[in-house]
């Protein structure tokens, strides 16, 4: 059996791999509903496969140094933190496909001014994203904190794309299919945003050993 | 420090508590939404703080059982499938906080069509509930794999109710507020479905430590 150290790197990498493709997902379905690029979305439809077979690799490889090595301490909590973060990347790869879906069902609509939003909110959750596992790979406790920061900003902008799209639906009936598509875009996106969250506080439980779920620690 | 035994009797007590909670604020939610009880619906928004409460005390019982204990086998598969089943059954419970925030939301709109459907969901999905929490505390496995195979069915009503919701809003713009609020409703118990058939799949990985997430096995 190899060197605990080197199954510990190895489930970090294959973590980091999981975290590139997922990124990747989140960037070409929104690009996919933005740009009208179908190639995009089929994609992302293409590529869950390999995000799903990574996340039971992880899984197993997780499961398997708890059994086998019964780590102590900081890599006891390295290990559990892998197994959340696993858990909410394929989600979050889950709900970009969500939004690939979403993008070939908006193909043969105009864009609209509603559409104008979205990339806003994409471009805070994306960020948000890059930060989470960004303050995983350095151990950035003040990184996570400011993406826990963020998510009131993702819920306000929600909140206002939700109104503008049902003032474009209340104008016109014809405008109600695209409306309710652009609606689940944006959830996803909120949906994207919490699962962001989960892993920066995942982080700070990694890096300081507190708990910070349910503001037990204030949101600055 | 207590017999081990009794400590995994405590953490299953636990889970058990916070299942009971969870099914609780499901069942609420929905009869705040179907028959406008705004009691109903401030008693999910009260109670969560309790779960939210109890998920953490169920984390930390079960990282200090791995870090003291160093449990082997079985009763390690028992620890992670708690951790990943608290998880999921949180984030239920967040699930029926926006079911009773839609129900509030629709108290002063009068009663629907499209509600006809949502009691027929909603029985679907709390059946789906009961049987993996079930399947959980009696171990059976055959139980859990009935949970995989109403999935399916639960995606079906949701397309079918979505059509329903949409030709509703074309048909009189006054109506698209009140449709979009019965859209979260029924989008927020799929995901609750989503969640059972995940506790569902750690059903069996703790049963026969088989992996059935993605359809690794066949769905009946």
């Amino acid at each position: 059996m190899r060197h605990f150290v080197e199954e510990l790197e190895q489930l970090k990498s294959k973590l980091l791999e999981e975290s590139a493709l997922v990124e990747s997902a989140i960037y070409r379905s929104i690009t996919a509903v933005v740009q009208k690029d179908e190639a995009l979305a089929r994609d992302v439809l293409a590529n869950e496969v390999r995000i799903n077979q990574i996340e039971i690799e992880i899984d197993d490889a997780a499961v398997s140094l708890l059994a086998l090595q019964q780590p102590m301490a900081v890599d006891l909590r390295f290990i559990i933190s892998t197994i959340k973060i696993n858990n909410d990347l394929e989600r979050m790869g889950d709900l970009a496909v969500n939004i690939a879906e979403r993008a070939l069902s908006l193909l043969g609509e105009p864009v609209v001014k509603p559409m104008v939003d979205i990339p806003h909110i994409a471009a805070l959750v994306q960020s948000m994203v890059r930060k989470c596992l960004d303050s995983f790979v350095n151990r950035d406790a003040d990184l996570a904190r400011s993406v826990l920061s963020s998510d009131n900003a993702v819920d306000e902008l929600r909140n206002a794309s939700f109104h503008e799209l049902i003032s474009f639906m209340e104008r016109s009936p014809g405008n109600i299919r695209q409306a309710v598509d652009l609606l689940s875009v944006v959830r996803n996106l909120e949906r994207i945003a919490d699962h962001a969250t989960n892993i920066a506080e995942d982080v700070l439980f990694l890096t300081k050993g507190i708990d910070v779920r349910h503001h037990a620690e204030p949101r600055v």
